[in-house]
C-alpha cells in the first residue's frame, strides 16, 4: 500500500525529468539507476543488521562485501564508472575507498611514469591493497609538522623509514589497520642530514603470503569510532616504523627526485600539480555532501508526510507534521540545500576539468582562486550537511533516534567529513587569507578572477542599497545576487580595514580570525547562490521542473538571508523592513513547495536499500515496518533477558547481599 | 606527569572556591565529591569498554551494574541524596532511571494516599521495577491522541487494558523492554462508552516469579538507538495489551476517581498539580544540561591546551590550539554556557519549591508563567547542549571522532533530551503562545509576572536605544539587560501585531509559527542572562571567583548578542556600530578567560572516570593513553584479521571466482 500515493499525485512537475536534472545527465541517471538496483536486489549487499553487529563481525562482513563487490565487478565486466557507482551504492565505508580514492590517485599524481607503470597495474587488479598514511598521532592539520623520517642511506641506496617518537605514529589512515598490504607513507625526507620536507613513499606493510606485518612494522586498528556500524567498518589504523628499509625507487618522485648519490633534483613538473588533486578530491566531497543531505532530507520529508500529530477535528485525521510551518522552516531549506549543493558540485566538477587543462598549458593564474573556492565549498557544504542530517533526525521526533530510521548511522558516518581533508575551520581561514589578499589587490593590475570577480565591482557594492519594496521583489535573481555580493564584499573589506590597523599583519589576522571566518562563509554562500542561479539560466526541460528549482533556489537564498540577517543589516545592504519582506516571501515559497515536497525527494531516485531507513521507505508504510524490525534486535532473542537470574531476580527478591555481581 | 600543571598555575582565582559555587553549596560539593570518588575507585563500575560491547553483552552488564549499585547503596546505608548521586556518577542509562525518575514520581503525584501506601514501599525496596508507559508508536507529542484504552467493566470491577491498533502499541518507554515488572500505563479511560480522557494505570507486566510476561501482554525491546554504548544500555520497549484486566484500584485516582458503579468523580485535588511535576522534571533536565555540557567543555578545553598545531618558530613548540581565536570563539561561549545553565538550573530549583508552596496554598497565579518558563528553558538548554557537545567534539579534530575521546557517546546519549519530555519545537510554540497572551494583556489589570515582568516596561522597551559608546560599556549589566529585554519585547510585540491582522487567530499562529519560535528563543535567552546577572549580585566568596564569573556572564551575553545580531539590529535595539563594539569586547574577554580556562573546567570537579575521555584526562597525558587504548579494540585481538583467509587472500590472489562470499 502506498501511503504516499496521494502526496505524489499532488506534484506539479514531472518527476522523471527532475531525476535527470538531479543526476546531471540521462547517462548518469541510467548508470546510477542500474547500479543502485543491482545492489539493492542482491542479498549479498544487505545492510539492515549492520548497526547491531559487534566490531569484529562488522569488520569481517565488510571484508566479505568488499570481496563480493569486486567479484561482481569482474564477473559483470563493469566499466570503471559502473564499478565506482556500484561501490558507492554498496554504501559501506571500506578499505577499498582509500585504495581507489587515495592510494591510486596519489601514485597517479605523485609517481613518475615508471612508477605508475610498476604500481598501477597491481593496484588496478587489487593484487595489492593500498592506503594513504599521512596523519600522525601528533599532527593532522599541520602536514609540515609530520615527524616520520625517511633517511637516505647512501650505502644501500635505500630509505630508512622511521617513527622517532610516539606522536610520529601514523594514526587514522583508513584501511591501514587490518587490510592494506601497502601504504603511501608521508615522511620527512632526509638526505645528508638535510631536511628536504614532506614526501610520499610506497611502503609494503604486510607479507603478500600470510598478511603478517613485515619486520620493523607495528600496526593495528585505532579503535571504535562514533556510531553503530558507520565508520567502524573501516580499519583506521596506527603504524609504527622501526628503521624499515625500502628501495630508493619507492619514493614518489614526480616532483622531486633523489638520485643514487642522494642529490635532490626538482623536476620540471610544476609543484602546483598537487592542487589539481586537491580540487578533485574536494569536488568529490561536495558531491557527497549533496548526496548525504539528500538522503536525510528524503527520509525526513517522507516521514513528515506520514507522521500525524495534533489538530484532529471532529475525529478526523490529525495534521501531517509536514504541514506545520515550523517543520517546513526547518526542513525545506535543507531540501533546497541538497539541490544547491548538487549544482555547485556539478560546477566544481567543471572547474576541476578547467584547472587541469590550464595546468597542462602551464597556466597557474586561476589556481589560487580555485583552491580557495574548493576549500571554502568543502567546508561550507560538509558543515551544513552534518548539521542538516542531525536536524532531519530531530525532525523525525523520537523515532529518528532509532537506528532503524537510518539517520543516526548516516550522521555518524558523515560527520568526519567536517574534519578530514582539511578541518573546516582551518579551511575557512585559508579562504579568508585569499579574500584579504584579493581585497588588497583591488584597484591594482591584478583583477579578481572566477568566484571573486564580483569584487571587481567593489565601488558599487560598497554603497549600493537593495531596492526591494515588496516581498515578490525578492524573487528577482538580481536582487538576491546584489544583496549577497554586497554583504560578502563589505565583510571582506571591513576585515581588511581592521587588519590594516595592526602593525603586524599576522597578529592582526590571528586576532581577527573569528571575523575573517565569517567573511569567508559569506563569500562561500554567495558562490552557492550564484551557481544555483546560473544553473537556472540554462535550459532545463521537463514540465514544471524549472519552476520547482526556482522556488528551491529562492528558498535557499532567502533562508540564508534570514538566518544571517545580522550580516546583511550590519553592513547596511538591506533594511530591516526589507529583511522582513524577504521572510514573508520565504513563507509563501514554503507553501509553494509543500505539494511538491514528496516528488522533490523522489527525484533523488534513492532505493529503499540505499536509504536504509524505515521512516523513509518509498511506500511510507512506516508503522508496520518499525514494529516488525524491533523484534530483530538481539535483545529480543529471548523473552527473559540474559542476566535475569544473576541480576534482576536477586534484586527483586532482596537477595543481593549474597549475589556475585 | 601533569601536562597541564603550567596551565593550572596560570589561574587567577581559587579553584576550590569555584568548585563550591559550581556545586551550589559546600554540602552538595562534599556529597558529590564523595560519591564520584566512590564510583571512580570501584572496578565494578568501570565503563571503558562500553562502546565496544554488542547489545546483549552491553545490556547484561548494565543489569549487573544496576544490581551492584543497589547492593552498594544498601551496604553503605546511603541516604536518598547519596544514592541518587551514586547512580548519577555510575553514568550509565538504565531501567532504574525510569523507576526512580518517572515511575515513583508518577505514583507520588497521581496516586491517592492509599495507593501510595501500597506501591511506594514496594518500589522503594525495588521489590518491583516500574516504568512509565505513555508514548505510543503513533503518538508522542500529542498525549491527548493516545489510543490505548482502559475500559471499565462493571461486572468484575476491573479495567480492561487494550491496544486496539498497531499504532497504539506503547513504544519507547525506558525499562519496559526487558527489565520492568510494572508500568504506569497511560490510557484512554472509558466508562459506559464515555471517553473520559487520558489517565494512568498501574499494570503488572511480568511475573514476579519467572519474569515471563503475563497473559495478554506482548513485550519486547524496540531495537538499537543512536551511538555505541550510550542509550543502548536502556531497554526502551514496545508493549501490546490484549484485553488485560487489572483491578479498579490500579487506576491512579488522585485527581479523578472511578467508583464501583463506574462513576467518575473529580477530586478536590487541583488538576494543576501535574504542572508541579513537570516543573520538577524539567528543572532536573536543565541541571543535566549544564552537567553534560560541562563534561564536553572540560574535555575540549583540556585537549585544546595539550594539542599543538602550527606556529612553531625556530623549532620551538607549536601553538596550543586553545590559543587560536577561532578555537576560543567556538569553545569559550560553551564554557560560559555551562556556567549559565548551571545557575539558571539552580534558580529553577528554587522556582519549583516556590511553585509547590503556592500550589499547597491554592495559589495558581504563577503557574502558567512557571510552566512556560520551564518549557522554554528545557528547550533552550537541551538544544544548546546537544549542539555544544558536538561542537566540542569537532574542536578536538580527528581524535574527537574516536570513542575513546568520550564525546561520541556523550553526544549520542544526550541528544534525545531534545525530544523527550517535550519536543523542543513544540515546547517553544507553547512559550510563544504564552508570550502572545502576555502581550495581549499588557495594559490590562493582569500584570506580567516572574520572568515576563520586564514586559511591564513595554513602553520604555519599545523605544529605548542602547547608549553604549565604547566597547567597555558592554560590560555593564544594565546595558546588556536592556538590550536583551528590548529585543525580546519587540519580537513578541511584532508577532502580536502581525497576528492581529489575521481574522482567525489560530491560522495566524500557524502561519507565523517560525517567527513565534524566534521570539520565544529571545525570551528564553533573556531569562538565562538575567539569572546569571542576578547570581552575580549575590555575595560570592573566594579569591577572584566573582571576576571570573563576571567575565563568563559577559561572554555568554555578548556571544549571543553577536550570534543573534540580526534580531537586535532588525528591532532597532542597537546600532551596527554598537554590535561591532560588543564584538570587540567579546574578543578581549576571551583573552581574559584564556589563562583561567583549565582551572575553570577543573572547577567542575569531574573525575577521569566520570569524564570517560582520554582527551579530557586530568593530567593531559593524552598521546600515550590514546596509543595504549587503541590496542584494546577487539579487532586487535589478532594481528591478521578474522576474514583474511576467506576474503582478503582470494582477492589478492585473484581467486575470487571460486571463493564463497
Ligand atoms: C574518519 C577519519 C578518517 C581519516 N582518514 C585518514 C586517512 O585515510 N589518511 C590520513 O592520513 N589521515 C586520515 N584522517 C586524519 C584527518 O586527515 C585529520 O584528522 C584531519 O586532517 C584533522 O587534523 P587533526 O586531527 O590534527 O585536527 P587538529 O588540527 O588537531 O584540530 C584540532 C582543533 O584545532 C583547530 N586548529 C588547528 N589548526 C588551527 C589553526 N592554524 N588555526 C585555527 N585553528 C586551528 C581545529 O580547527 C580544531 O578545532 C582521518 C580522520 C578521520 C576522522
Ligand atoms: C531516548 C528516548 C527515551 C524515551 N523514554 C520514554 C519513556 O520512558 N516513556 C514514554 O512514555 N516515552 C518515552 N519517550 C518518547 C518521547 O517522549 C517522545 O518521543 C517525545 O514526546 C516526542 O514525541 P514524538 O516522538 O511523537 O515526536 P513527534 O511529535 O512525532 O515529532 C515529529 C516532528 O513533528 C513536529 N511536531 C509535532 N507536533 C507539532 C506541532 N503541534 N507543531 C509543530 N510541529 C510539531 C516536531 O517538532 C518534530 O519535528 C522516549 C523517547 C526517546 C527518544
Amino acid at each position: 500500500m502506498d501511503q504516499l500515493g496521494e502526496e505524489r499525485r499532488k506534484a506539479q512537475f514531472d518527476v522523471d525529468d527532475m531525476k535527470i536534472v538531479w543526476a546531471g545527465s540521462r547517462h548518469n541517471f541510467e548508470v546510477s539507476d542500474r547500479m543502485a538496483k543491482l545492489v539493492a536486489s542482491d542479498p549479498g549487499f544487505r545492510k539492515d543488521t549492520r548497526t547491531m553487529l559487534a566490531r569484529k563481525e562488522l569488520f569481517k562482513n565488510t571484508l566479505r562485501k568488499a570481496a563480493y563487490a569486486w567479484k561482481r565487478i569482474v564477473e559483470l565486466r563493469l566499466s570503471e564508472e559502473e564499478a565506482s557507482k556500484l561501490r558507492f551504492y554498496v554504501d559501506e565505508t571500506a578499505f577499498t575507498d582509500l585504495h581507489w580514492g587515495m592510494f591510486v590517485p596519489a601514485i597517479k599524481g605523485q609517481g613518475t611514469e615508471e612508477q605508475q607503470q610498476k604500481w598501477l597495474p597491481l593496484a588496478y587488479k587489487m593484487k595489492i591493497i593500498g592506503c594513504y598514511a599521512q596523519t600522525e598521532l601528533g599532527h593532522g592539520s599541520n602536514v609540515q609538522g609530520l615527524e616520520t623520517t625517511a633517511t637516505f642511506d647512501h650505502q644501500t641506496d635505500e630509505f630508512v623509514m622511521h617513527s622517532p617518537t610516539l606522536t610520529s605514529s601514523k594514526w587514522w589512515p583508513g584501511g591501514l589497520g587490518k587490510a592494506s598490504t601497502h601504504a603511501v607513507v608521508y615522511a620527512r625526507l632526509i638526505t645528508d642530514d638535510q631536511d628536504q620536507g614532506i614526501h610520499g613513499f610506497i611502503v609494503q606493510l604486510r607479507s603478500l603470503e600470510d598478511h603478517l606485518p613485515l619486520p620493523g612494522i607495528t600496526i593495528g586498528d585505532i579503535g571504535m569510532k562514533f556510531g553503530n556500524g558507520g565508520y567502524n567498518t573501516m580499519d583506521n589504523g596506527v603504524l609504527r616504523l622501526d628503521h624499515v628499509r625500502i628501495p630508493r625507487s619507492h619514493m614518489l618522485m614526480r616532483v622531486l627526485q633523489v638520485t643514487r648519490e642522494g642529490k635532490c633534483i626538482q623536476s620540471d613538473v610544476p609543484r602546483q600539480l598537487v592542487y589539481g588533486t586537491m580540487v578533485y578530491v574536494r569536488q568529490a566531497i561536495v558531491a557527497d555532501a549533496s548526496c548525504a543531505l539528500s538522503r536525510a532530507v528524503c527520509i525526513a520529508t517522507r516521514y513528515s508526510a506520514v507522521r500525524r500529530q495534533f489538530g484532529s477535528q471532529n475525529g478526523g485525521p490529525e495534521t501531517q507534521v509536514i504541514d506545520y510551518k515550523t517543520q517546513q522552516n526547518r526542513l525545506f531549506p535543507l531540501l533546497a540545500s541538497a539541490y544547491a549543493f548538487r549544482f555547485v558540485g556539478e560546477w566544481l566538477n567543471w572547474l576541476y576539468t578547467d584547472v587541469t587543462q590550464r595546468l597542462q598549458a602551464n597556466d597557474f593564474s586561476t589556481l589560487p582562486e580555485a583552491h580557495a573556492c574548493t576549500a571554502g565549498l568543502k567546508s561550507l557544504t560538509t558543515t551544513a550537511t552534518a548539521d542538516g542530517i542531525e536536524e532531519c533526525r530531530k525532525l523525525c521526533g523520537g523515532h529518528g533516534y532509532l537506528c532503524s530510521s537510518g539517520l543516526p548511522e548516516l550522521f555518524a558516518v558523515y560527520v568526519p567529513a567536517c574534519t578530514y581533508e582539511g578541518d573546516n575551520t582551518v579551511l575557512l581561514l585559508q579562504v579568508a587569507r585569499f579574500l584579504i589578499k584579493t581585497v588588497s589587490q583591488l584597484g591594482s593590475e591584478k583583477k579578481p578572477v572566477g568566484t571573486t570577480s564580483y569584487m571587481g565591482r567593489v565601488e558599487h557594492l560598497m554603497q549600493c542599497r537593495s531596492d526591494t519594496q515588496r516581498a515578490e521583489d525578492w524573487l528577482k535573481p538580481s536582487a538576491i545576487l546584489e544583496a549577497f555580493e554586497a554583504r560578502a564584499t563589505r565583510m571582506s573589506v571591513a576585515c581588511a580595514q581592521k587588519l590594516s590597523k595592526f602593525s603586524n599583519p599576522e597578529e592582526g589576522f590571528a586576532e581577527l580570525s573569528a571575523d575573517l571566518v565569517e567573511a569567508a562563509v559569506a563569500h562561500c554562500q554567495l558562490i552557492v547562490v550564484t551557481k544555483f542561479l546560473e544553473k537556472l539560466q540554462q535550459e532545463i526541460p521537463g514540465k514544471g521542473v524549472k519552476q520547482q528549482l526556482e522556488a528551491l533556489c529562492n528558498i535557499y537564498a532567502l533562508f540564508l538571508l534570514h538566518k544571517y540577517q545580522g550580516d546583511f543589516l550590519a553592513t547596511g545592504c538591506i533594511t530591516s523592513k526589507q529583511a522582513s519582506l524577504a521572510n514573508d516571501q520565504l513563507r509563501s515559497l514554503y507553501s509553494q513547495v509543500r505539494p511538491n515536497a514528496i516528488a522533490l525527494v523522489d527525484a533523488f531516485n534513492h532505493t529503499d536499500h540505499f536509504l536504509g531507513s524505515i521512516l523513509g521507505c518509498y511506500d511510507g508504510n512506516v508503522y508496520p515496518k518499525l514494529y516488525e524490525a524491533a523484534w530483530k534486535d538481539p535483545l529480543n532473542d529471548s523473552v527473559v533477558p540474559d542476566g535475569y537470574h544473576e541480576y534482576i531476580r536477586p534484586l527483586l527478591k532482596q537477595e543481593l547481599r549474597t549475589a556475585r555481581l
